[in-house]
């Protein structure tokens, strides 16, 4: 094994450049004008996967196609079989004029390397790949037997990825999942993730005259659906930070005395979270700490809304739409199809016959709980601890991973989530970052994990 | 006389192309990247203006040049002086994906001129012009002398044109203003305009978190801004359709029993209102008419609504801020400074402490109303009952051009009315025209007016 660690510490500098050629493609999934770089990503990391020595194939689904990338194994391997999961394409970067640099021009400040991607999900996944690079360049023998599955449509709900599983089970199938996609709370403390939040994604747009209309002939006759809208979204959250839709509560297991003890283990100081947020005040639901809210608790978040005219000065008119895009995060045990059709119906219900509702459903993804206690997550623990010389922490992540639910029911296998992210890397924001000790300390925790789980088995 | 018409019936054509010269320019005053094309329209328009024997000028002021043209005039001239206001500048065009062909590329179809600007304001001013136009060149003598003032921010509210007319008081001391920037029912219905709405506007922005956030990381733990501002926005219009602002009602002038006995006979089929506005269902203050909601009672509009991610697919994020454009349209006797504090005060009231409140207070206009038996009216409705030759009817219009305030306030001058645009020629929305036969009648209705003027006094 030192072999395997003296090389990822040689080989530092040159990890820390081949992530800036990763991180230069614009793998935007959600925009279609990104359609070219999502290939040419994917092109770039299945070569760099080949370099490594490993097997590698790109699997085309209708979408962008799926790196797949397996260490050579022994005929009759008995080894056991991990699938480590990542993701190469990336949020939108929009705002663009809220970068400091741009987004797809990696700068490197400090040990901070800011670029579109470089924290969620490229550098946390790349990761796993140079501590496999440093088995395979050092001709040292990996105790398990390793396939990347690196995904081009995350960011915009995985929607190929089952049927790529479905149609791959086989070969897929493994102990476990391991994925670098969340976070944790400080550099000082490591962290493994036990749940996810799940999500439902809807779009909302009213319409109202065929055309806008010019406010001082027509205003007053007819309803705005800038209005209508805003009277509609407003009743969705009551005072109490509560999702004002009935039946949305059914479903939410309460959380037990001991996670809650757990939570108030996490560090938060409240100043600081709210200096890093930006905000004079936190909100949430009232009744839990910001660490439940955050993690543990239901939410409605409006992404967007557009309407009218937005550009300088003023411009009279009743406009003739209004738009806004919403997700809802979902806790263990909410089903999105449950949920969503509750949304459904009190939006129905909310809509003046004013204006006409037009509702797209967006993608949707279940919430996961997984035990802390198994062998898997006991081994993943130890592998924390060893690469960051710290005691890691348990904690739940507000995100989603709705793929996570998907290894679950079609692999069969639970997911390992050991997040790398810390919580200023602007996951989602403009200046997103990855941090280059988290970097480095993610390869050791990576090489140590394969030694801890083929202990386990 | 008969010269005149015969002058305005050879040139027709001619006119007509002329007007699509004039509305090429994209003078769109809101827009800062227009500020060459503002410049260029109104050295078009002087040079137009010279070229039909208008003794011409331009007028600088801290924004676009108001153009100054008088007929020429005899040493002591006691002829009686009215002065013709027109403005160049136009709304802007968007969303330009719902014009059928470009807005500054004029397509005439049937009857129709389409173009931004074509109706409001250059094709109904650029009537007036033509008619002064055929007393010159006829060597026909007016029989009154005229100024025409056209200024080129309209659409952003005159900020400099009360100064202009301040600077300028003596020579434009009038009997009166004559403005063509109103509507008529329909082409059976030519119209004098006895009263005019007001308007505030307000931009509210509401700052959040200090960036867009991630929802799964950070959702739940403070306000959304954007639905901190659709819940702000929703409490501003109560169910009967009335701003929900106390103290903004407080100077409205009742409309009286005769006021409403002429709204009665305005032609108006609902059925056939819905269809032009593409609504199924209208909706306005209770108790009161269409015709009277929509011209005689003070409204709120959302002109704009922007917040968060706005493309397609969707972006879970909390917003970092979330944006209204508002405009009140007021009514005799209300005040936009009065009308304004109410509504600062209010939105002060309303807004949560889990977001920044910043409100940019826009242009205001008051509303206008002035006796429709003054000679000066009597003498507009002969005009246009000898060109239109049918009987016109008397209105009040729902639109706002403050400047009519600031002629009585400053020239001490009352404004004559004479819109010439009809209900579908879709003023500040896509698709904007103006009827041919409108600007034909509307000359000759201009070449009469100064007759029944000048017979007046």
């Amino acid at each position: 094994m030192e072999a395997v660690f003296s090389y990822l510490e040689k080989n530092k500098a040159r990890f820390i450049s081949e992530l800036c050629d990763y991180v230069k493609f614009p793998s935007v999934s959600a925009q279609p004008e990104h359609r070219k770089d999502m290939t040419q990503c994917a092109d770039w990391l299945a070569n760099h996967c080949r370099e490594i020595g490993l097997e590698t194939r790109l699997a085309e689904t209708p979408g962008n196609p799926v790196v797949v990338a397996k260490t050579p194994r022994a005929k009759n391997s008995h080894k056991p079989h991990y699938v480590v999961y990542g993701h190469y394409d990336v949020q939108p970067a929009e705002p663009f004029e809220l970068w400091k640099t741009p987004p797809f021009e990696p700068r490197i400040e400090g040990t901070s390397l800011f670029a579109r991607g470089a924290s969620d999900n490229k550098g946390q996944n790349l990761a796993h790949l140079k501590a496999a690079e440093a088995y395979l360049k050092t001709g040292t023998e990996l105790p398990c037997d390793l396939t990347f599955v690196i995904e081009g449509e995350e960011e915009v709900g995985s929607k190929n990825l089952a049927e790529f599983l479905r149609n791959n089970r086989q070969e897929l199938h493994c102990e476990s999942v391991v994925v670098s996609d969340t976070g944790m709370p400080s550099k000082k403390h490591p962290a493994l993730t036990y749940a996810l939040r799940g999500i439902v994604a809807v779009e909302i747009i009213l319409h109202g005259p065929s055309r806008d209309l010019h406010s001082g002939i027509y205003g007053g006759t007819v309803d705005n659906p800038a209005m209508a809208l805003s009277q509609l979204l407003a009743q969705l959250r009551d005072k109490n930070g509560r999702v004002a839709i009935p039946g949305f509560y059914q479903d939410v297991a309460p959380l037990s005395a001991y996670e809650r003890k757990q939570f108030a283990r996490l560090p938060l100081s409240i100043p600081a979270y709210q200096k890093l947020l930006g905000v004079r005040k936190l909100f949430g639901e009232r009744g839990f700490t910001p660490m439940e809210q955050r993690s543990a608790r239901p939410t409605i978040e409006i992404n967007g809304l557009t309407s009218g005219y937005q550009g300088e000065g003023s411009k009279t008119i009743v406009p003739s739409w209004a738009k806004a895009k919403l997700t809802f995060r979902l806790v263990p045990n909410q089903r999105p199809s449950q949920v969503r059709a509750a949304i459904l119906k009190q939006l129905k219900k909310l809509c003046p016959p004013t204006v006409r509702m037009e509702v797209k459903a967006g993608h949707g993804g279940e919430p996961y709980i997984v035990s802390p206690t198994s062998p898997h997550a006991q081994a993943g623990l130890r592998a924390l601890k060893a690469a960051f010389g710290r005691e890691p922490i348990l904690m739940r992540e507000g995100g989603s991973i709705p793929i996570v639910t998907d290894f679950k029911k079609i692999l069969g296998a639970d997911t390992l989530l050991l997040g790398l992210a810390l919580p200023d890397d602007n996951a989602h924001s403009p200046n997103e970052k990855f941090d280059l000790e988290c970097f480095a300390k993610g390869m050791q925790m990576s090489a140590h994990l394969w030694q801890e789980l083929a202990k386990k088995t």
